[in-house]
């Protein structure tokens, strides 16, 4: 019999919009019993992404109701399984990823990361997995997983069994950021971009997200790597991962300017021919999604990953006319259109093989120091992961 | 020895923007030898293309010089090829489409319709192929081909050989707008979305693009077929052709809005479960571009044809955020992603299996008629030929 203690991170509804109100503490889960298309699986870490930071900031009843458990980058051992599940057994080792619905049109046809359901899947944690303080319902299910919990009820389709592929915790807990933010960043430009040997590719914003394109473009032997961030460590790290040139937007006032107009003069003057071929945006800031798009070159590709930041306006003043002559393409980006089961074990062969050190910029905190993680990211830590 | 005597709608430089100065007369060819990689043509026909429209509007100097002869979508015989030529024999039935250099990036990498000299090779017009009144060097090789002139020298790539697919000067006249008009619409259908029964397709602007869009969806078996005009015959002749509903735009103020609200509503609640996965526009007009965008259901793409008309700003006020949130997709598209060597015979054994009943909206008018075939173009013509 499995004990029903468990300590997890519960977000609570924020007392404005954005501002976090997370909780360290201890709760219980409701079942130990998985159902036949569940899991139980002991969290042994997960990292926290900034998709968390944005769900935690969404005032309740908006995108779901509080209090809940968020965390969607997590890492663990199989501790029960349902009686529909043969992918993995007791004991197993883990990485968790989003879910999905399976029978959509776009899941039957297309990449299940547009599944039509996305949304109630993975974002809403309708599923009340845990009781906390009072008795108080904890939802779960957070992109099938709500892995901020040292014990969680896992949906089958989020789990990728790495058995064979990882050897003992310490791996384990690294590779927890495969299932969204490394996953994201490299598939984007392995599955989505496809880029060659003959591309020009600039990626902004340097988080988990940005170093994971500058790592898998360096994989594809892109001709030229452009990394931009404002801050000077990030580019740094950027380059010993592969970039071949940075371009730093701290002069630029990007708070004002619907699109800073200097960038894509300057960015593309870091090329020999000013080409450059396609433009990841992890950063959802506006207008350097306008800047992207206007650094482009003939035929170039905007692909659109950082959730749009809106804090006055969603509007862009998009220019149709230079888009259009310039022939250029938007594409917007969910996990970098990865299958986790395919696409998490091509991460763990890149790390062997040296490719894609992901330790250069991992840190890990305790669960119970998550403000102090959720600090640090604002500056020089790229990527959290807390440890159950 | 050829005469040197040709028949042509010359363009002369507008006296404003827009306000076309076309002109049929008599003017001279300089050569009727033509170099190594030229062809002859005697020109039977050409279809009048809005880009011919556009570019005619513009003042001289902007995009090339006047006096110069446009046209692009041309037919007619070969009467000489160049030394270097083997595709052609004198004799031989032709169909004209656009040129490309065949050797940048994008021609030897990625579709030629995105050549990176296109504007040059295909818009320019540097080319003095004939003298004009007072012995004024007339400019030629719009397109690669110059067609509203009767002799023409043509650049080969824009050369497509129909010996044996057109029988007579009945049938070929017909085609004339294959190489472009008909070429974009049906090929953004089945070569850029690649449509399938599955989708639902709208197409905004029910020109002859419009039109090639329609019927090959309806080849392609889509799901529903959705024709968007402010013309109600337009709208009647695409339910012929394919259309399974149609949206009039009429009651909606398109020139004040900046996006006509009700537009995405309306159009969705037209299909079953209100899921549109491809627009294409081929209007240009940016309040219908941005409604297409709204109207995409989750995943959907815009497949974006018509230049963009632009009488005082470029600018769209375009929602990033509702554009992320439906992770939309936006690609223009010039000339359907078509190789014309390849498309073109494509079409005709369309036409000859009755799926491409061209017949039902083109219209032949003398090229001297030129002014009256562009006026009637504003209403009820969708697509007139100028035979010489």
């Amino acid at each position: 019999m499995v004990d029903n203690k468990v300590s997890a991170v519960v977000a609570y509804a924020p007392a404005e919009p954005g501002k976090l109100n997370f909780r360290h503490e201890s709760i219980t889960i409701n079942r130990t019993e998985p159902g036949p298309k569940e899991v139980l699986v002991r969290m042994l870490a997960a990292g926290i992404c900034h998709t968390d930071i944005v769900v935690g900031g969404i005032p309740d009843g908006y995108m779901g109701s509080y209090p809940r458990v968020l965390g969607h980058e997590g890492s663990g051992y199989v501790e029960a399984v349902g009686s529909e599940i043969s992918s993995v057994q007791v004991g197993d080792p883990v990485l968790l990823s989003y879910t999905y619905c399976g029978t959509c049109d776009i899941c039957t046809n297309d990449v299940q990361t547009y599944c039509e359901k996305f949304f109630e899947g993975n974002v809403l944690c309708v599923d009340k997995v845990w009781k906390g303080k009072d008795d108080v319902e904890v939802g779960g299910k957070f992109f099938g997983q709500s892995s901020f919990a040292s014990l969680s009820l896992i949906d089958e389709k989020s789990i990728v069994n790495v058995k064979g592929l990882v050897d003992g915790d310490e791996m384990l807990k690294l590779f927890s950021p495969m299932g969204c933010g490394l996953m994201t960043g490299s598939g984007a430009v392995v599955n989505t971009a496809a880029a060659k040997s003959k591309d020009v590719v600039l990626v902004a914003g340097l988080g988990a997200v940005g170093l994971g394109a500058i790592m898998a473009a360096k994989i594809q032997g892109c001709r030229e790597i452009i990394a931009v961030d404002r801050i000077a460590s990030r580019l740094e790290i950027a380059k010993q991962l592969g970039a071949t040139c940075t371009y730093d937007t701290n002069h630029l006032d990007i708070t004002k300017d619907s699109y800073p107009s200097d960038f894509a003069g300057e960015v593309k003057a870091l090329v020999e021919d000013g080409k450059i071929n396609y433009a990841f945006d992890t950063t959802g800031v506006l207008p350097v999604v306008n800047a992207c798009i206007r650094s482009l070159s003939k035929r170039g590709k905007l692909i659109s990953i950082g959730v749009p930041i809106t804090p006055s306006t969603t509007i862009i003043p998009f220019d149709y006319r230079e888009f259009f002559d310039g022939t250029k393409r938007i594409e917007v980006n969910y996990l970098g259109d990865c299958i986790a089961k395919d696409h998490v074990p091509k991460m763990i062969q890149w790390y062997k093989e040296g490719k894609f050190p992901i330790d250069k910029f991992i840190k890990f905190y305790a669960a119970k120091d998550v403000a102090q993680a959720l600090e640090d990211m604002k500056t020089e830590v790229i990527k959290p992961v807390l440890v159950h």
